[in-house]
């Protein structure tokens, strides 16, 4: 059979933690806490089987979990939505960023993306027959250059994909950036899709621009978003998407026969977490900078130069003096002789820009933490 | 937006369970037991999050899981698998079929259905640009025309989706049926999908003849099954694909970006229950047969004719004796009127054929039962 992907191996992701297996190294690849989700969670999921919510859940998702989830946006981001014709709880993130693309995507049509990009875009995109085109967001701090966008927009324009705080770079949009996206797009047929999945992790008192406020973008944006990231479970697979009602019925159409709906005792444990105790995600900033700035710490008498982190749970490192070699070969390296795996940027981009980064993931426990950066500053 | 999938509204399954609940009615409709799954199931689920498996799973399945699909395979098809090549976890069957489709057929291409075919077939065919090829079952028995298929054949058709035990009508393919797909799609670039949810839950002594069993078949084909169904946890959305290593691949390039990965739990809880309860799926046929014939029993003194049901949990009846209507209206009726949710066959055709069918679910408590049984029988 001739593949329909002749660009996609497996992804990095899977390539790396298979690696870390392999050679015993500190995952700091993949992105992921290796501490464990609120206890009273998972109490909530082990009541939710008992209680028999073991058969198909709504496909579009429990209505106790939407009707959380409308009033999250409402307290946190001012914006009323309707939990029935506008929330959709999809099988994680990567699910309702899929079936964002499929949903309003036609051959032919393009979608601009910003390079470094999250590694599932393109395929999505290339399944449609549509092109992704890439905009290198500008060193050194990943931001949107407004006026390439500007230029690349054409008549097939039909998506324009942000992700903030941004992966892997951990770069947020400003308030401005979303006054722009919005000018940009006013009265055009553009669909943005913005995957906000480490929307309660951000740094230094600064607050998450989300689509979602900003009352005109609003109108046309699918925002993503993931329990997973938000709980420390991501292998619990809880994801939605916040669209006006008919962008969420065309989302919901394709979310049908992707997966139809979602673990069920999860959602009602969401659901009841979420009620019990609304402001638990009010404390990850703190949470993460504490975290970040210990790693930071760590790692100061290494020899890797570190960037800043405005948002999201990733550091990127940039390792040139320690080695003068490509980011895949390096990582490939780190986790052999080093004992550590990250994530290269060259993956993210269609045209790799040559930079000596590499991405680590401070979502760890201290002691993890501390074993990486040990190695780390041997280098 | 203009919408990708003109022919697409709410499934029918989601339709259904809704007024189900609006009308308070005995739900007959969507496929799903009343009953729980097995205690040491859940058991062994909660243990699986107090032991930590709450990130990511592996993209494909956990290891454990899928070395025990690939003995169950053997055991029950005398089919040897690869668990590292040939078996990928999926977040319900949905996602495989889907996959599945997206993974292997092109813009152009045909795809041969039989209907009435399951609803997402189609809109998983649509999405791709190709066409679905729609061949109807004979009735009364909802068997295959051989040379309908022969004839249907064409240098476009890319994939024959078979599906056995068969929703919504219970027929189950032959041994014959498959040496007869087998024969036709010999020294073609034609894939089998095989849609085997109800694999373990076939009558009156007969065999569940799996395209794995058919050495020559399996070469090609692309089985797809549910634990939902087979461990009556429909709300866990954990179902597999089993493909020769060429086609996996493929499969897999598209499953990395649809949902990476499954509800990392539920999958240790199934590869522990598995591994110390494997005849568990054994004891499916008597327990819905006896289902079914107490079904049955308790409707003899209707006005519905019920079909035969050689397989799955679906009891066909034929309503022409109490209303000349279509099924849809009679569905609605029925639900409205008579207190019980069923499924019309109407949005299972392209060409709807007519018939006076509905479809009712028996994977029902004893209780469950008798309610609907009560009520149709006033009719
Ligand atoms: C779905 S695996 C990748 C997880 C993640 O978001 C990342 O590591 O960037
Ligand atoms: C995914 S909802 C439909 C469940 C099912 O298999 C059916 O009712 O036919």
């Amino acid at each position: 059979i001739e593949t329909k992907l002749p660009k996609v191996g497996t992804t990095i992701f899977s390539v790396m933690s298979q690696l870390a297996l392999d050679h015993q190294a500190v995952n700091l690849g993949q992105g992921f806490p290796d501490f464990e989700p609120p206890q009273a969670l998972r109490d909530a999921l082990t009541r939710a089987m008992a209680e028999g919510r073991n058969q198909y859940a709504p496909g579009i998702g429990t209505a106790p979990l939407r009707e959380q989830i409308a009033l999250k946006t409402q307290r946190l981001y001012g914006r009323r939505v309707d939990a029935g014709t506008e929330i959709t709880v999809t099988s994680g993130a990567t699910e309702a960023l899929f079936a964002a693309i499929a949903a309003t995507v036609r051959a032919g049509e393009e979608v601009i993306v910003f390079d470094p990009a999250y590694d599932s875009y393109e395929p999505a995109i290339e399944l449609q027959r549509a092109r992704a085109v890439h905009i290198p967001l500008t060193l050194p701090d990943f931001a949107i250059d407004w006026q390439r966008v500007r230029d690349a927009i054409t008549p097939r324009t039909r998506m324009i994909l942000v992700n903030s705080p941004h992966n892997p770079s951990g770069a947020v949009l400003s308030a401005d950036d979303l006054d722009t996206l919005a000018e940009i797009t006013r009265d055009t047929d553009i669909v943005v899709l913005s995957d906000e999945v480490y929307e309660h992790i951000v740094y230094d008192g600064a607050r998450h621009e989300s689509v979602l406020r900003h009352p005109e973008l609003a109108e046309r944006s699918i925002a993503v978003s993931s329990f997973g990231k938000t709980y420390h479970c991501t292998g619990w697979k809880v994801g939605y998407a916040v669209a006006p009602a008919a962008l969420s019925a065309e989302f919901r159409k394709v979310h049908q026969y992707l997966t139809f709906c979602t673990f069920h005792p999860a959602q009602t444990a969401f659901a009841e977490f979420l009620a019990s105790d609304p402001a638990h995600y009010l404390e990850l900033p703190d949470f993460y900078q504490a975290k970040r700035d210990r790693f930071r710490a760590l790692l100061a008498p290494s020899r890797l130069k570190l960037l800043d982190v405005p948002g999201g749970y990733f550091q990127l490192v940039d390792y040139a003096a320690i080695r003068d070699e490509d980011d895949v070969a390096f990582s490939r390296w780190l986790v052999e002789q080093g004992g550590v795996a990250g994530i290269p940027l060259t993956p993210f981009y269609e045209c790799p820009p040559g930079t000596r980064l590499l991405r680590l993931c401070f979502a760890k426990s201290d002691a993890t933490m501390a074993a990486a950066a040990e190695r780390l500053c041997r280098l």
